[in-house]
């Protein structure tokens, strides 16, 4: 039995934030209050001044990813390793079958890969193709495999993207499973037809990349996947919303009462689309993501969506390739592999960006870094909250602290960090998971494989009572 | 030592449902778990198959009001009584001061008159006229007698009405304290205009009176206070949204991550326009309230802003006036109290049309009759939710129990029912205010003077830690 | 050498109003102007109290189509004669290549069913596939046959649908050719999921057909079309557009400067859905056609887009089929060939509900019925105007001449008007159509084969000077 | 008789663009058409590779205007003289009274100093107070003065501010009188307060006078004049709009059907609020004018307006202070005399930002620079169009030539230019004002007094036939 009390900090939660003691015995928060007794041989973690946040969930990471021709740099031990350390306790992870790959059996593979994941991890499943099995597979995925959601990507030509009669099947189904679809918003049309009229002009250099993907792009995906969820009556979730163009259609099917979440990546929050023009090509080449990194105003535009209530988590879409492997786009942008990493700075960098400049209350942080995602994707209030009854995971946070973000320092790998030289003030000075101190005060105690997969059953199709 | 338990129902928190016994001591729940232990002499509640909620908030009420000449029907007492019966446990009523009227003195004028309430009560201050002795009032109010909001009438010329001016002052001096402003948001000019215009041509009945009030006139004023709170970067609260228009101007703040929240009324989500089209006379100066009923699509509009998140509480504006009053304006529909009732029956209406119809759920109808109220108001989670600490205000909610609203059977006093003749599925079987049973199973067993004055601290500048 | 003068008239232009006699020599306006001398020998038409106008464009007509296994009712010849009656002096048709037929050949098609024509015409081509002949087909229609627009079906899936990749690569033909594209905008990839869902719930009658192609089908593929032309930076042509929230995507688009445009059918002005709730299966077939008949809050939303300058054009997607031919989905409203008729009545029903309300000034209805089409389509000014120099297709309008439409009456075929037993109040009293009066006082004198093609030339790249 | 043929040139109206001669007898345009003979006498000007083009319409200047207690240093004679050198050949400037001068004395007052006129003028006037003379005056304006159009401050506190129920009365009586109503947009209120509370922190600079008027002033202005034109019924004009978020309070308007028309200032179309942070505080003085300049994204977002045809017209605000005036902030920035000029570049900078850019076609710079004013005032055809009968306000517009604006060189006065270096391409060669070369290759040819007022007739309330 592991015990573990954190004393004298002020609880946020989503709703509020109140001053109590929490304790820990094993994995489970079992008593939040003031003056908690100490029991004996408890780890005892003085909170005094700091605040105590439910853990990190990162809605969207790619750890030992095998992407346009390689493997992601972090595997599943080293990726949440990394989370772990900077207060991310849950990442959600999708399994992405190649189309006509059995989705049992690619689910089967991810969940082998993530065995030795040091943190939490739970996975979306992308439907990337679509026939009776297909189907089948869903059901079994939902009913005995603890998958609640699907994504599904609207971009990737010739490889993954999946058409409307593809969305629209799979929608239904998730519908009548209980599950929420999701989408990666683009029109993969679009973006394939502009790649090659760069090509053809000659513009192969990483700065290409966002003239590939404007935000029009983006938005009428978004558009269409929250129309097609409109007609079949199903809510949907629209992963790495970039653009004020993409944000206006989430916001108008959510005035209209439309059940539409978003989730903004803490690169689009605070990166913009300058990093494209570096002569440093290598630099470029390593922010190659899709969607791209936008110009400024989009970015105060997602902050205003995650104040307003039209976002409602933030991610990374962690997925790490170091230059070597980018360097397979040197003369092809369409080439270079896309992925960014940030598993290890997004709290940090939401709170600095959010927290500090009046952005965001700390329970709004906590909402759109943990209680939504909960509640979204059905782990709440195991995950998402700090309250008698919920997982251990639970970061001591000091909003005193600053760090300066380098790859030089960091537990991620692949070399490089978006974030790179920026100075934050808040980090975890604790980071608890499932009960243990998996980091403190600078010292990473992960350990492979304690990680555990995360069930999310369906949702229920009426509430019980 | 009261002790009351409540078993084997669904708790219901605007978060998340879950099944719990819920165990009061006095005033306060103690305990929230499955099978916890009956202490001996416990009242016991039997809530299998049913919802165990927090106390509704109707956080727009005018009990004893002197208006237009004359008093409302109900006054605390009867009025507060009646809340118990439908299942709200606190209502938020209004100090109206006179223009040049003490602004101090008239609160405790209202004070005294709501002694008598037999549930808990707060108020909002209105802000009539503007002079220093109101700037100091304010502080004095803030800091000494727990209110933190104030209320601006836009309408009402030549009365109440505040203008720009004041407002600017108003929202100024409630931001420095920590109070948040709210609105009634009508043109008065405008209304003032359509009114003289309308009796010039020999319109004077009821029917002229939606005439006098379009959309328009609303929208244009909740414009304005939103671009008022926006430059002086103040939140603000928009009362008894009506109607599309104002609702988007709302939307349009919102997603621009202002912090604007919106009050529907039970009456204007479910009954329309064609109420002022009776021949009955007396039936439709019944229904003359401010902003009026509107057409249909209004509604739907005000039931995709409360699941959106655009409009946050929903209230009655309860303020009854007998068939005698309203023939005040028998000759003049200006000369019409405005007002009707509604604070008996908004739970079951708003329960009724809006979960049964699967508009919401049973946590979103927490959060928009008690939750929202409480944390806008900053009384959360005293009131607002089931959880340990919180004051026992609690609803045994039977989501099977049917009912027939009517005047002939209902407790508020003016002998008439706005909602008369609907028959509503979904209604309290007890009500639990402050740990007492004061209505079970049909009976309200209400006491004069029980209710007790809820005081609201200010707003912290920052967020403590 | 024939003359005509038309005397004592007021002149409606879309730029403005004023009194001036028009004298026509053969085909041409020669001269506009007060008091003009009337030349030997002039047929002599006294405009005295009525408008004297450019005869009506009908952007939107189907004659002689082969559709879902039958051929409409009316041919070119009595097409264009019932447009005459009316007032259309000029239709835009459509040449509709089956999936793999060569469009040139498809083109000379109908350019020989189009011969018998009693009125001008000229053709949109669809493109309902895509090879390297389509491509080159499109330079030869735009470079030799006058032909300067391109329609898109966005639904009919396995049939004439045109997938994302096909509208791509069209719409960049199309700007490279100087040729506009114009869309069918309704996403056929739900509509085809929404009948084989409805048919498998054993809902085949009529009034299943609107539940398949709800508002939401048809804005989804609005906004797609008109962010493939952002990108591509095209503009882009809306056909049709029969909801608030289709004309919302062009209204947003338009706000942000891209240039779009959108048509009204007169039926989509005027008529609402109740029609498929009859019990005369018969009557609900009639009414058949795609986007559906909407519920009247869209009507208002039509007539504020033409106000407003964000709908720009009025049709009739005249498309006739008589009793038997509809009989033919009596089991499977899937297989009702879709289509109504109206080419006739167009002109008087927007006027009849467009100016007598107040809703469009005499200018506005020129613009919205002639002149805006003449620009979009690059006519103008030989079409469009009553100016010197234009073809003499002119309508005496008689303001306060009132009719009562009905089939029985009625010069198209089919046996069924849409707009049965409504009474309009503005009607021609005179149709001149290339310098020869038509139509006069009721009688039709339309002669077969008089109607020439009217070559449409490229937009130029850059204007000239 | 003075005869005038301008040969060669392509004729540019906002309808369309045509080779064609144009020639002028005396001060009205008689005959437009290709190879036309040239009168013995005429004075002959080669516009061969040159657009001709009707006059510009400056709808918005202040010459000779007493104001913040001095005159502006353009009278009417260099002011207009200014303008005809720039293309411009119409101005509508305003008549102010003083709050109690009677209104009809002002407009005597200015029509007496706008004798010296070197080119056509015209008065909106402002109704800054009321009383029954004002109701009084206005009509006799409208009957016997030509007057059509009425302005109202929304700004300007304890000086020219019109209050809602001047605003709601003067709409109402301009409404009734066949005038539109017009509204300088900035809540007075706002602006009074953010002034106050920025000297009251000792922020006094120029760079202060953009902090006192944001955008969301101006907006709730905007939407608040269109709400009250809407309940009322009437069209309304709004003046200067600066921001995107004005513009969209008028977008939402047309949208809805309503006839709003906006106009934006060249200077806002093409200079930004950098200005105001100058160090050289006699520069940033200079480029105080209300609504002041605004960050980069509101002038694009004009530009889109523009194109969509949710902004109609172009104007300059024209209103001249020279360095020793405005010097009278220095230690105050709400003293700085409020205004810049422009009359003189309007027309080359909108051409050389709008047309070279490609954000305008030649047809739609003829119609913001000139028709549409000459429509929404009710001058066209007389002014607005080339075209028989039309007056001889005609430009030889030559696409190639450039100049470089600078006070140094400008005919208006007050010694600067807020578009001091930039070089447009775009010029006039020619411009002919009343039938007389007034401007040609350079040399200005103005003669003082030659200029008339031009009489603007009351809107018809039914068009006539």
């Amino acid at each position: 039995m592991t015990t573990t009390i954190i004393r004298g900090g002020t609880v946020v939660n989503a709703d509020r934030a109140f001053k109590a003691d929490v304790l820990c015995v094993d994995d489970k928060i079992v008593a939040v209050g003031q003056n908690l007794e100490v029991p004996a041989g408890a780890v005892e973690i003085d909170a005094l001044g700091q605040y105590v946040m439910p853990g990190g969930i990162d809605t969207h990471t790619h750890m030992q990813l095998p992407f346009m021709g390689t493997v992601t740099a972090d595997d599943f031990f080293s990726g949440t390793a990394a989370g772990l350390a900077g207060g991310t306790t849950t990442i959600m992870d999708f399994v992405i079958p190649n189309p006509k790959q059995s989705v049992l059996e690619a689910y089967h593979q991810w969940r082998g890969w993530a065995a030795k994941s040091a943190g939490d991890y739970t996975f979306h499943v992308a439907i990337t193709w679509w026939d009776e099995s297909v189907h089948r597979d869903m059901g079994t995925l939902v009913r005995e495999h603890g998958v609640n959601s699907f994504k599904h990507f609207m971009a990737y030509k010739n490889a993954i993207m999946a058409d409307d009669e593809t969305l629209v099947r799979s929608f239904t189904r998730a519908l009548e499973l209980g599950a929420i679809p999701t989408v990666h918003a683009e029109n993969g049309e679009l973006v394939y037809m502009l790649q090659q009229d760069l090509i053809k002009k000659g513009i192969t250099g990483p700065s290409a990349h966002p003239l590939s993907r404007p935000p029009e792009v983006e938005a009428e995906a978004a558009n269409r996947a929250i129309a097609i969820a409109n007609v079949l009556n199903t809510p949907v979730y629209i992963v790495h919303v970039s653009c004020a163009e993409s944000l206006d259609a989430i916001t108008r099917a959510r005035a209209k009462g439309q059940r539409v979440y978003g989730e903004a990546l803490a690169g689009h929050l605070v990166i913009d689309d300058s990093v494209y023009q570096s002569e440093d090509l290598e630099f470029a080449r390593a922010h190659v993501m899709s969607p791209p990194f936008r110009s400024k105003h989009h970015q105060e535009a997602l902050w205003q969506g995650l104040r307003g209530g039209n976002l409602h988590t933030t991610a990374t879409d962690h997925c790490t390739f170091c230059a070597e492997q980018k360097a397979a786009g040197k003369d092809d942008f369409t080439r270079i592999p896309n992925g960014c990493g940030g598993v290890e700075d997004r709290m940090s960098v939401v709170w600095d960006a959010g927290v500090n400049s009046g952005k965001l209350t700390p329970s709004e942080f906590v909402a759109v870094t943990s209680t939504n995602a909960a509640q979204i994707f059905n782990m709440y209030p195991r995950k998402g909250v700090v309250a008698v009854g919920a997982d251990a995971d639970i970061l001591v946070w000091d909003p005193e602290a600053t760090r300066t973000i380098s790859a030089k320092t960091q537990y991620a790998k692949g070399g490089f960090n978006v974030f790179e030289g920026r100075t934050v003030r808040g980090n975890p000075s604790h980071t608890i998971a499932a009960g243990k101190v998996v980091f403190a005060n600078g010292e990473l105690r992960a350990v492979e494989g304690a990680g555990r997969h995360v069930d999310r059953p369906a949702f229920a199709a009426v509430t019980a009572r």
